[in-house]
């Protein structure tokens, strides 16, 4: 039997996703937790690996497994067994043609930079600090640029192993919420590294070091030394996943939040 | 020189704001904190104190010293002595008929509820969590009965000090965003755990258990035993403390927040 979770994390407690030996990680917690679970060793699979202190809001991954329980018994006994860092957030019994990460269709990015003199008491390694102001409108203006379906080898970390460098960004939006900046995307997939040297390009731009007009000459060059730096992983968020509609698998509430201008680029299945 | 900041902190790392022995608490971390910066003992004190586990936004709190420092030196040097869980946001010098706790005419609480079936893994200690879902019309509807100037001894504390039960509600407002509902209240003044029943009743409202008429009853009754449950601290936060007009202080941008029709409640000078 294959089952699909909905994950959330907070990455400050992670050294990120993906297994790794003697470090703490939200693969080897979910593994445990599962495996208690079912009293059989559990592997699971995710859509996206995230970064050392990179957070989630909803991360899917799928596992199969020989133990018959309800989904309900999974979402609570694999959530007594978390660290109280990890959450599963919904359960749920899928075919086995679901693949949590070659399934997925489109994902989904937030990163929150505080932007004020002073840095937050409350909100430590959830939100990027900036002190200097940001103009969102020239961070949104230049964000336009990377719309549609591009070379984003500027916007890729050295050690990617994707094959190809070409992506398909559906939206960028910034805003602005009181002393919070906020960039929220999405794309077919990312690149590794590619919101946080996005986001790094945006805050050059925002804090005037840059015109708009930089991003497309940074995206033309298709060379990652043209970029910026690689904005830090404590603002990022993985915000959700999307898959085609046949798989029926919640839709994270922030998906509600996405500006009406912006749904019409949630891919759809006819597509 | 008389000396007011502005403060937030994350209640979750103390044992409330008032000094106590041999606990970490806000007063004692901020006292020692101004206490290295000025050379000399520094007492404190504040708008409202805040119980174990309750945040701020914003807290203010005034001290008189003979050190002379510039006002950019106090902050800098405040923010590098103190806990990461609190952060001077702002420093000025002020008038010595000012007082952070007397001079204020008017705080402003916020409460927040993570309204899903599951706990939050980012928001752990920050707010409070409740599993079955709450109509948050209800609530504002319940909420009306307790604008204007009442005697709150229903939603008082058995402990509390002040010598009157009776305070002004400027308003309530409850609204929903996504999976949180968030209760904003602003009084000229609020009694020992006033936020906290009120939200108490609010939430039974909200889940259905009384009607929205309850809230009147219970504010007629004049009796603590006739209220709710004490919500619990986490979800509590001093958003901030108004001061006439004339003290020229930095309003915090949770006060561009507040609905239009709240505004006009916020007292002016000429009250």
């Amino acid at each position: 039997m294959r089952i699909a979770l909905g994950i959330e994390y907070d990455g400050q407690a992670f050294a990120g996703w993906q297994w790794q030996k003697g470090r703490p990680t939200v693969q080897a917690a979910v593994e445990a937790a599962l495996s208690r679970v079912a009293a059989e060793p559990i592997r699971v699979t995710c859509a996206g690996r995230t970064d050392a202190g990179v957070h989630a809001l909803e991360q899917v991954v799928h596992f199969d497994t020989n133990a018959r329980r309800k989904p309900y018994s999974w979402l609570m006994g694999t959530n007594t067994a978390l660290p109280e860092e990890v959450r599963v957030l919904w359960v749920r019994e899928i075919s086995e043609d679901f693949h949590a990460r070659y399934s997925a269709i489109a994902r989904f990015y937030r990163y929150v930079i505080l932007n004020r003199p002073m840095k937050s008491a409350l909100l430590r390694r959830q939100v990027t600090w900036h002190y200097y102001p940001l103009d969102e409108r020239a961070m949104q203006k230049a964000a336009e640029h990377l719309i549609g379906e591009h070379d984003f080898s500027s916007f890729r970390a050295q050690d990617c192993q994707s094959k190809s460098p070409m992506r398909r960004m559906h939206f960028i939006h910034v805003h602005r919420e009181g002393d919070r900046v906020i960039v929220d995307l999405c794309a077919n997939a990312f690149l590794h590294h590619m919101v946080r040297n996005i986001v790094g390009v945006l805050m050059e731009i925002g804090s005037g070091k840059q015109h708009p007009d930089w991003a497309r000459e940074v995206l033309a060059a298709r060379d990652r030394r043209c970029g910026g730096v690689t904005a830090p992983a404590d603002g990022l968020y993985l915000g959700g996943v999307f898959y085609p509609a046949h798989f029926d698998l919640p839709r994270h509430p922030i998906f509600d939040h996405l500006p009406a201008d912006a749904r019409r680029y949630v891919p759809s299945e006819t597509e």
